[in-house]
């Protein structure tokens, strides 16, 4: 078999064997195969597509390239769950506590921020002390004794896909819904989840901007999901304004936490106890969707969601008092409310606008290799379909520089539309 | 400007501008750019084309990438003949003399065979001494002096073409029309032609195998010689058998001197003609295809041509005694004469089948690094259309490998075909 041969069958729109894309991911991941042969595969991919049954073998392939993990032992089932991206999605931090509550074994890794979308990773160690580099000893330990995890994507996991998104980012292959699925199953599936939720963000803040790319890409996950063995759901869920009023990674740690406490925003209440219904139903801890979100609930209503996060926290060597008293979190040295300038109907909070400025303060990484400002970020008060009066506070913005916060103030007044007419507000789920 | 965008671009089918590929092959050649930058725009050129003016800017930057000569300093002007290749075309060879024994200067840098495809230069090579690695001092002193040059190219002739070929090779990007002419093309601009006559070949043995991809890829030489400021005329020309006799090294350039004597298979001799007039009536030394026509047969008839061939071996130091006596030529172990198993008239004598029995001879090269045998071949005795008794002799076998003599006689024979209804024989030129 050559790699060549492999290229040119993809090049003639023709469906690959499973053995030839073992073939090419396993020269690809010990390097026989250079990086020059894997671009052009990725461009001939990208132009030409791949069946639902070439991207599970892709998938699988790519899982393979490293350690897999195997958590039979440690607990019964596992579920993963994955969020596409987004601008103020703290999701994963107040739903992983619920589920873990409600006796689901969760034992998540997740990733950093990367452009105007936020990573789990940045948001947690805004609480300091907290490690995000558990080994997978430490992992497995952990999910065993406290039944919850959430740490950092280990360096084993899918080598094969690191190196190809690595190269994919730089040779113009990054949009290719087989490259994106594959290189989100792949990670799942080698961190050992039996069950996975998918939770596809579409709109103005996603990396799917349309509804109907979202709803491609969910379905070619839940295919390569099924194809390899492994219970997938997906949700479509609104990305066109951010989600909650926190973005920015202390602010969106400090929504999170009163998520646990019954507070936040209605919206982003909505959203994680309809993901964690989700979660419990494909862990086989609750029947249906009533009975999941009713246990979701009540771990909020009895605390035992919030304790729940206090062990994670504490397990990950991070200070738990942050928990119990949010004051404590990092504040900016400008905070600055920005009231409306005018009264009406909100009918957009461009989400895009918003974590673009958010990285442009701090709070997000241009380049792999920034740094990031925990701090900094802003609340946005109102939401689509919300009615404001002129003066009336409209959002915050946190900045640790003057001229950033000039800047910033302007970029989240111009994702702020408004209307005279009353206008519906974005639904959370589309499907 | 970046890399990733201009590749970008392309995937997204958008027209590139002469700066963004002015950019990449500048980038390319000093390596700025790396492989697998390239190979993925290549593969997005393959899969979604280029304009005309893309390609002739394509063309005009590789052959900027290193020296481009400028000989007007020495000729009047400079006619370059190419052929896309093909089995038994010994064409240069003959119609070079002739066209410089009526009066147009020729300089022309060849290439080697690849592949079932014979190269001008191993022929050549037959001829004991003669240099194909003339340097560009000893090239225009000499296109000066004798009026008539064919040597191989020279390393800094174009090296983004070399460098873009290797890579094309390996990552699946050979068959893309604008790659194809722009690599032709560029050669022949960097190597100063004012006007270029192309002789593309299609058929069985040639690389575009259907006439309308034959016509696509002429058209498009034509286009980027008229975008370049080069005259530019393109025959289509038949190469389902092979052209003349003689296939194999020594054998052709015992063929094409034969031709220089007023000897050789008619359709050879016809093919010579047919380019030679045409290259005088793009050098301007004739008028039109009759008069150009009428000076090459006179340069044969008055033994001009054969003796500019004779100038040409002995400038590049060949031992000119061979001219003059082809019985000097390395002569093959076995020689076998294979009669015709059946009457009939002939219907089929497939080019790429004779071609690729030539190389297992050793007479090409399957890799780049192999040496090749300039005695071994084939002399094809009957073309398609002629009628042949059974026991007549159908074709010869030169070998120096008895086993090797015995695949070949069976490869060969398969490669004919007999039919019992008259066959009409197969045009020379199609356009």
């Amino acid at each position: 078999m050559r790699a060549v041969d492999i290229i040119i069958k993809k090049r003639d729109k023709q469906q690959l064997t499973s053995q030839e894309i073992d073939f090419f991911i396993e020269g690809f991941t010990k390097g026989d195969i250079p990086d020059y042969q894997a671009s052009a595969f990725a461009m001939a991919v990208l132009l030409n597509g791949m069946t639902s049954f070439e991207t599970a073998d892709l998938t699988l392939a790519m899982a393979r390239s490293g350690q897999v993990l195997d958590l039979s032992k440690v607990v019964d089932i596992v579920v993963d769950k994955h969020s596409s991206g987004g601008v103020g999605d703290k999701t994963s931090i107040s739903v992983m506590p619920i589920v873990a509550a409600c006796g689901l074994p969760v034992g998540k890794m997740s990733g950093r921020g990367l452009g105007f979308s936020g990573g789990t990773l940045d948001k947690l160690e805004s609480i300091p002390g907290y490690r995000v580099d558990l080994t997978t000893d430490e992992f497995k330990k952990q999910l065993k004794e406290k039944g919850i995890v959430l740490t950092g994507q280990s360096m084993d996991l899918a080598p094969a896909d690191g190196k190809m998104y690595a190269l994919r980012d730089v040779t113009g292959t990054v949009p290719s819904m087989p490259l994106i699925a594959s290189s989100i199953m792949c990670k799942k599936i080698a961190g050992g989840a039996n069950a996975i939720v998918l939770d596809v963000k579409t709109g103005l803040g996603a990396f799917m901007q349309t509804l109907d790319e979202a709803r491609e890409l969910a379905e070619l996950m839940v295919d390569i999901g099924r194809l390899a063995g492994r219970k997938t759901v997906a949700l479509l869920s609104d990305m066109n304004q951010p989600l909650g009023g926190a973005v920015g990674n202390a602010l969106e740690m400090i929504e999170a936490i009163d998520m646990l406490r019954g507070g936040s925003p209605a919206d982003y209440r909505e959203h994680c106890y309809h993901v964690a219904a989700h979660v419990l139903v494909a862990g086989k801890r609750a029947k249906d969707l009533d009975e999941g979100r009713a246990m979701a609930e009540k771990s909020v209503a009895n605390g035992s969601a919030l304790e729940t996060l206090r062990v994670l926290v504490q397990a990950q060597g991070g200070d738990v008092s942050y928990v119990d008293d949010v004051s404590k979190f990092e504040r900016a040295k400008y905070v600055e409310v920005v009231n409306a300038p005018r009264s009406g109907f909100i009918s957009q909070v461009h989400a895009r606008i918003v974590g673009e400025a958010s990285v442009a303060l701090g709070a997000g990484r241009a380049k792999k290799t920034d740094s990031i400002d925990h701090a900094v970020g802003f609340i946005v008060h109102k939401k689509v379909g919300d009615h404001v009066q002129e003066g009336e506070p409209l959002f915050e913005v946190h900045a640790n520089d003057e001229g950033k916060l000039a800047e910033a103030r302007k970029a989240v007044l111009s994702a702020h539309q408004f209307s005279d007419e009353s206008v519906p507000p974005l639904p959370l789920f589309y499907e």
